[in-house]
Formats: C-alpha cells, structure tokens, sequence
C-alpha cells in the first residue's frame, strides 16, 4: 500500500525525524522546488532539553511540545504523516512505515539516539529513561509514588529504598536532575510530607569518568561539583554501575538499595532499518562534509544519527542540539543550492557554547573563549531556553511556570496523572 | 495491616474522595477537634467542568487539576493517603483499602458519581467517556489520532467513519464538547490537514429528551439550540441509542457510521461496597438532611454520591458541584458544632444558578429569577470557572490560554502524548 501523498511534478524529499534536525531542515528548504514529506511517530516536536524539568514536576509535558502541523502551518507542498518507519528500500528508493511505503528522491534521516545501556540488560529492565517525553512522565509518576509508599510503611529499611535516588551520568542531564531533586528536597517535600523525616532522602549521582560534566571545561566541572555538594548531593566519581534488581544497584564503590535509578549515561544513534553497513561504533551513519551518507548519494543523515567523517575518524560531532539545528539549516539551504544548480557547502559546526544549570541561582557556561558560572549564567540559561522553545504561548506558560516556582519556592504540578508499575508487576497484576 | 497512621486523642474523620464535596468538607472542619484522614485514588483535585476542554486540546491536564498535598499544606492533624477504598467494615468501624485498612470514628463518602450506561455494555466497551482526568487526555488523543488515519486513506466511506464524531446526552458536558468539536472544525482543523476536506467532518449530538439541556430552563434550551444549529451541530431529539460496535452507532432514528462515540447521557453514584443496602435506585446513598447515611450514625455521604430524602423520595439534590460543595462545607461546621456540644444544622441548597456555554462568545445562565445568554453570559462562565479553580498558577495557566484562543482562534495543545487503542485492538496486539 503506498502513503497517501499526492504526486506532483517537484523532488520529494523524505524526512524522517522532527527533532532539532529535522525542524530546522524543513524550515530552510524552499517549497518551490521540492515537495517535503515528513515522518515522525508524534505529532509533535519536543524540546529534549527541558525534559527534566517535566519529569521533577516543574512544567507541563504541554509546555515543552509543539505540534508539528502547527510548526509548518501553510507551508507550501508540506505533507506530514504520523507513522513508524520500519525501514528503507535502498534499491526501489522506498521508506517503509507501519501506514505503507513512500517513494522518495532524496531521503533524509533525522532520527535522533535512544539510550545507551552498554548491554547492562537490567539496567534496561528496572532503570528509568529521560529520553522522550512519555518516559519523564512516567519519571514523574515513579518519583511521586515513591514518596507515597514511603509513607505508608514504618520499617525504616524499606523507606530507604523508596527515598533513595540513584542518578548515573554526570552529564547535563544527570545534573540538572539531580539539582531539581535537592531542591524538591528542601523546598518542597518536608511541606507536602510532614510526616516523613526528609533527611531520609538521599541523592546519589554515579560518573564513570573523574569529574561531572565531563563534556564541559574543567572549570565548568569544577563549579557544578561544588554546586551540586552545596545541595547535598552524594557525588561518586570513577565509579561504575554493574548491575541492578529493581531494588539494589551494585557498583564498583558498593551496593546502593533504590527503587528509583535514572540512567543518563549515553545514547546511541537511532537509525532506521537496512542501513546497517554505514554505520559507526556509534551507530551513527557515516556521513560525508554535506551530511550526505558515504557511498549514498540519495540519502543524508542530520543530527545525532549522523557522523561526519573528520579526517577519516567517522566519530562525528557532539550529539547536541546546536550540531543538530545548525546542520538541518545548511542542509536546507544545500538543497536549495542544488535546485538553483549551485554547489553545496560543507559543514562546519559553529560553537556558541554549552551550558548547564543546577538548581536555582545555579548554571555553569562555557562560551568558546570565556567561561563562567552563578546567577548570571543561570539567567543567560533560562533566557537562552525560553527563547528556543517553538512558540510564543509554550515561552509565555513556560515563564509564568518559572516566576511561579522561583518567587514561591514551589512547583505547581505534583500530580501523579499516570500510575506506573515495574514490568514485573505488571505480569503479576 | 494497618495504614501507617498516628493515633492521637482526638476523634478521628476518615473522608474518601476529594472532589467538590470532600474538599470543602475538609477545609471546614476544625483541626481542634478531629484528626483528619483523606483517601483518594488520585494524589490531585480535578476541576471536573473543564475537562471537556482537555478532552479538545484547549487546557493541559495539569491546569485543571490540583496537588491535594498542597491544597492542606499546614492543616494540623490531617493526613492524606493516596489509596484505592475497597469495601468499609461497618462492625469494626473500619475503611480496608489496598494498602491496608483504618479505623473511623466518623466516616464520610464523598465517592462521586461513575458514568451510567443503563445497561448497554457495547456502549462501555467502544465508547469513550469523560468522567476522569484519563478519560479526557484518551479522548484527545482519539480525536487526533482519527485525523492522522483520515488522511491516510483515499476511501471516502471509510473517512466519514473518522471525522464522524457522535456525542450521547446534550447536558451540560455533551453540548460543551459538541461546541467545541465545532470551532475545532471551524477554525483548527482547515489550516492543520490542508489535505482533507474538513466539510466531511459531521458533529451528531444525541438526545433522548425532546430538548437540548433538559435539566435548565426552558428559554436555555431553545437559546443553546441556536447556537449549537448555528455552529453547524446535528441535533437529534427524542432519539435513543440502541447499540454500537465500534463502527456503527444504531439509534432509534438511524444508524450513524463513527469510530467515535462520546457518552455523556448519565451518571450514577460511586458508594464504596458494604453499603448496598442504603442505596436508593440511582445508586446514590439515602441520608437524612444531615447528610448522615439512613440507620447509621456513624457514616456520612456527600456530594453525587448522596441522596437527602425529600418527603420520603430518596432521590436527593441534582449531581452539581455547587450541590457537592455547599454539603461539604455544611457538614465541616456540624462536626465543628457537634465537637462544642451544638446541634447540628440540616442541609438547604442555595441554588445560585446553572450555566453551560457553547463555543466562543455565547453560554446560557439560569439565576432562580432572571434567564439570560450570550455573550455576557459567556464572560462569566469564563470568570465564574476560572475563579472555581484551585490555586492561582492554575487561574493564571488557564487565563493565558484562554486568551490565547479567543485573540488566535488557535488551542495550543494538540498533542497526541497517548496512543489509545480499543479494547479488542490491544487484545490482538
């Protein structure tokens, strides 16, 4: 069965993927000369790096979404289509999608990563993800859950286990959920759980490498680990998780008892079926200076699926959303350089600095030729991810949001909406 | 086991629910004199006559709902436990919940009311309902999700099935809805799926009575049918569903081909079990004007799920929340007033008026001595129900929206965030 897209007498790019990537590309891209079919399995676009904040009861998950028919409004030979990929057909020039396949001349993967487990398959069973918006829902639930059975046992061991938090990976992500939970700690908890002793909860954040934010100076690590002591929070570096129950997580430093451990310690590319052979280590897919996949001229791959080749390496750049947002755009722009008969440009990554922030008043920046952390910082952080969000009501919700938690020391939106059971519970039940 | 509750020497109120009714109960009662305890399923508050607008893409889910632990924050000698009520012991005086049972001095029902389905268990295995927050956001997602496999067929018969959308009941909560579905396809929908032919989409509101809003005034119901035949809303009056298997909806007037059918045609209470003996036929516990269950001193019942005696009837007041919340609040200052040795004060409604509204700039009001609509009606809705809502970041969350859609003809938030399959889908999957 084929999609049910109208032909029309354009090259029909096919795009798989409305993160960074994919959102950028399509904006770039000039409707006269191509028809631009786009495929992702939401129907929204979602704004990854305030996932956290949805999973520590901080924003709506509505907030930090956007519809992707809305982003692309009256676009001209724009067709978007919810489906699965299932894979593609590299000789007939198809996608295959759990709604039929589609025809397309130039096909473009923007797929993005998934979390990488490094096969530690318990991890993958008991641990909790941050990696799409259904699972810091989930996050959010299991936090909250938590609190509540803590509070219906009085056997001290077993509140242990629900107020301990283990957080592997020191990277933004880690701590930026670290620093919101020391902070519901303080702030929050002791009012909503006055009969729990608080001082219980521990939060504990597990790096393999010798310091946290290890991407980021050494400055940046350096000021985020005094931060993140500041709030309490148990840093073990040099450590490495082993394995874990759902109850216990074994680690090169000893046994830590959890019901709730966090793993943001790696992605992985997430590319679509039948492109196996130009993949890296990374499982990424190897790409030429135009994002163009080696020995495929037809296809490209933007993003964090994509790995330019840098002087043979195939490593690629950091899988970020600037790397990402910047290559869409040159890509867009080299499509409409080849519709007007003109060369492509090779990309080159303009680094405008990484951030990351932990708790209030609390970020840390590294600009290509400075450095610096504190309020400042921390204000330069909010305003820089206000003013990326796509859309002026999700800025306007997301600031209202903000003020409110700031100036009242709370947040809005402790509400368990979905229960979340572990899957062995769910077989029971 | 025991629920992990102090005992202290006061006598304890154990409330189950925290609706209209058990809110207000609780914010009354005099932390002097009783120890508090508050059962609920649910760790939130839900603004129950906004859910229609979750439902369609209007609200977040987190603005209509409200965090009960913050709602108390503060109230001495309360403790609220988030639990699942499964039956009460009236020898032992006690509640058994699933995660373990507690003693009562007094105990108060304030359970609500679940949907009634008179028996048509067709209707409750392929129709969807919106007495829950998770009802509301599955039925958002279903709207949308038949707008994505509309487009992805070129059958035309099989199209109607996904843009036919047929509302049981024209109450308050169906012609909310069926306003709504309306401005959706009038303003939304044309710019989002430029590729479908939005005219195919057809609202049918079902109605066994011979009128729209049979339980307001007679001038509301002739005003509302205006308005709703003028948005372009199918009114079927004197009309009965029979039967409905998930494609085709039989009706005593004809068949209607619909993938979605919307039942919103009745309601009946929700006792917790061991009280089947003090239940009138709706289902609804019999009390005295005191609130107190009938021959049994010690259980109270309030809001939906009660039914005061009036001249012998036992069929109570209507399922309002102004009915729920006037009981609540009466019955907090009797327990205050029996704990300082005064008699208690029998229940009297205070009916301050019923109101719906149908889409932008028109509502009907009903005073007990002045029928008025329109668009004045209609600013007060707005006004009157954003200063129902608990909590400021809440009013704020909604105001902001609100305006948003009325200056952008544009709701914000169309998110499929769930992907909601049948009954007999998952089966198969």
């Amino acid at each position: 069965m084929n999609m049910n897209v109208p032909n029309i007498d354009l090259p029909r790019v096919v795009v798989i993927g409305c993160g960074f990537a994919g959102l950028k590309l399509i904006q770039k891209i000039d409707s006269r000369y191509y028809q631009v079919v786009l495929i992702d399995k939401n129907n929204y676009h979602t704004f990854q790096p305030l996932m956290y904040q949805v999973a520590t009861s901080g924003l709506e998950p509505d907030s930090i979404v956007y519809p992707i028919r809305k982003v692309f409004k009256g676009k001209q030979h724009f067709h978007f289509r919810m489906a699965e990929v299932e894979a593609v057909d590299r000789v007939q020039k198809e996608v295959l999608t759990n709604i039929g396949k589609i025809q397309y001349d130039h096909l473009v993967v923007a797929t993005g990563a998934v979390t990488n487990f490094f096969g530690l398959s318990n991890i993958e069973k008991y641990g909790y993800t941050m990696k799409s918006l259904v699972e810091s829902l989930d996050l959010r639930s299991i936090i909250l859950q938590n609190f509540e059975k803590a509070l219906n046992t009085s056997d001290l061991k077993e509140r242990e286990k629900y107020m301990n938090f283990v957080i592997v990976g020191a990277g933004a992500t880690g701590i930026e959920l670290a620093g919101t939970l020391a902070e519901l700690k303080r702030y929050i908890l002791p009012k909503d759980y006055p009969d729990l002793d608080i001082r219980q909860m521990q939060i504990h954040l597990v790096e393999a490498a010798d310091r946290v934010l290890p991407a980021m100076s050494e400055n940046a690590s350096a000021k985020s680990h005094k931060f993140l002591k500041k709030l309490g929070i148990n840093i073990w570096l040099n450590t490495f998780v082993k394995d874990y129950d759902g109850c216990t997580a074994h680690t090169s430093k000893g046994d830590f008892e959890t019901e709730t451990l966090v793993w943001t310690a790696g992605v992985v590319g997430a590319p679509i079926a039948n492109l196996e052979d130009r993949l890296n280590k990374g499982n990424r897919l190897i790409c030429n200076e135009f994002n163009q996949v080696i020995d495929q001229e037809d296809i490209f791959a933007i993003g964090d699926v994509s790995a330019i080749e840098q002087e043979g390496e195939g490593r690629g750049h950091a899988m970020l959303a600037s790397v990402a947002g910047q290559q869409g755009a040159q890509l867009g722009k080299n499509f409409n350089a080849l519709a007007k008969g003109k060369d492509m440009k090779p990309f080159v990554y303009n680094d405008r600095g990484t951030m990351a922030t932990i708790g209030r008043n609390r970020a840390v920046v590294d600009l290509p030729f400075y450095e610096f952390s504190g309020i400042l910082a921390w204000f330069i952080w909010m305003f820089l991810h206000l003013m990326l969000l796509v859309g002026f009501r999700n800025r306007l919700v997301v600031f209202v949001n903000w003020c409110w938690s700031y100036l009242k020391y709370d947040q809005g939106l402790r509400l368990i909406i979905r229960k979340v059971e572990r899957q062995e519970d769910q077989v029971e039940a």
